[in-house]
């Protein structure tokens, strides 16, 4: 497979506290990958077995007590590619063990309720892969106007989304939120989807172009598409202030969906092979099983 | 595929109001099936990709207001493969689109509510497919003692179960809860994976003698077979009972693994080319909206 013995997650970690600037970063870009597209998909697939087989054991030793579980989230600009991440890398697993949610725009019972209440409603529980379409908190959070953080202005500003105050409160609580959650034995794996500007705009031709697209295409992309600087600085005060040693952001190039879904398997390959997962041990006499069962007429 | 063009759902539907016999039907048969289990794997891969067109557009209706959905009940013994038919049919499909549950002895929470409730919890939204993995109402509806129905004496009873007045009770309000989400738009596949006892034996030595298997098994499955005799039988009250014009049982021979997954696949195909979901038109001008997108720097 890969050639560099360097992990995957090592390359695409986000270093925890320094400044991130996507704009400095390749979106076409494939460090450690296969070599080009269809060796690509063929190490894809391949992963995809040894992840489901590790993704038995971790269920397996939840039915024996052990509590942990994996969270991976994706976020990423409207064809980022968060829902082709879910039909190519998840669809190689099995889907009982497999607990997806998207986040949309939340409904008014949401509103009612403190931001965090619909994401922890959507956990993995123990021995589950659960899987984040766009993370409600990290989605709500871009901010608009200047950002005091940095100290400098900004372009327009993103639509309908919270003051720069009540950002500062929710990075706060979902960084001790995440904190929580690792505390208890959840894996968190966050990939944010990097595409570029023109390839957005590529995808988003594609889609127009081909009827059997269009259901996918809402005349608003247009105006995200033209917000892309503010959404670029937006996800970058993300990636910055909710990067943690327990909970660290990988940068995922994603202008080629080959290596974006090479990438992902891998980053859960890696960790779940951390967690190396076991078969319980029986916690019955099996000869004595064995006779019983043999026994029934 | 198959010569014989009479529909897999018209040859295994139970038929409504009729007494079922379950000791009649053979487990290891594979009515209108492929020719063996190479060739049944190759149909299943294939109806899988059509499979996943037909999800793919049922989930874009729904975006456009159709309100359609699919429920895959799957029902069975312990070893029937409900587990498996999940992973190896469900897992031809987009995971997104996909709500499975898989329902275990009831919560103290769930035991409060009516019975009912936590499966209304676990329907799927408009475009999506659902899974029952066991249904809750037809899991815990087994009888026990003997059968006003039928009149005749039961063989050893199935533990902890309701008694005969609340069963009558449960069975009626099933049906007029599943009339009510066929009403509604929902597609319901209600698949009994018959499996024989024979078999039940291999597979539960089998989960005994493979080390990576043991997990699964637990001592009481040994009580259960000794209760299969009262099992059939509750199934096949339940296969009586809850069997509607509206949400017919399929009866499943599950011996053979391969034909199971494809019968189920195969049952699916059909409801949803009967169902024939269309990607929604437009409702925005293509052009205009194309010419705006190349606007953009």
């Amino acid at each position: 497979m890969r050639k560099d013995r360097t992990s995957l997650g090592k390359r695409l970690r986000v270093p925890v506290g320094e400044p991130v600037d996507l704009s400095a970063q390749d979106a076409a870009a494939t460090p450690g990958g296969p070599d080009g597209k269809a060796a690509g998909k063929a190490a894809t697939a391949r992963i995809g077995e040894r992840l489901a087989g590790l993704q038995e054991r971790l269920w397996a030793a939840s039915t024996a007590g052990d509590r942990r579980r994996v969270l991976l989230i994706l976020q990423g600009m409207d064809t980022s590619g968060k829902g082709g991440t879910v039909k190519h890398v998840i669809g190689l697993l099995n889907p009982s063990g497999c607990r997806i949610t998207a986040f949309r725009a939340p409904t008014a019972e949401e509103r009612a309720h403190p931001f965090l209440w619909r994401v922890e409603k959507a956990l993995p529980l123990p021995g589950e892969l659960g899987i984040f379409d766009r993370s409600l908190p990290h989605s709500r959070l871009r901010s608009s106007g200047r950002c005091p953080h940095r100290g400098r202005p900004r372009g327009p500003s993103v639509r309908g989304l919270a003051p720069a105050a009540e950002i500062d409160r929710r990075y706060e609580l979902i960084n001790r939120f995440e904190k929580s959650l690792a505390d208890d034995g959840v894996t968190l794996v966050k990939c944010f989807l990097h595409l570029s500007y023109e390839e957005q705009r590529r995808r988003l031709l594609k889609r127009l172009d081909r009827p059997e697209k269009r259901w996918k295409f809402a005349p608003s992309d247009i105006d995200d598409l033209a917000l892309w600087p503010a959404y670029q600085e937006a996800y970058e005060i993300a990636l910055e202030r909710c990067g943690t040693a327990y909970a660290p952001w990988y940068l995922v190039p994603a202008d080629h969906k080959w290596y974006r879904d090479w990438a992902v398997s891998t980053l859960l390959l890696e960790r779940l092979r951390e967690l190396d997962p076991r078969y319980p041990e029986p916690d019955f006499d099996v000869a004595e099983c064995r006779k019983r069962l043999l026994r029934q007429p």
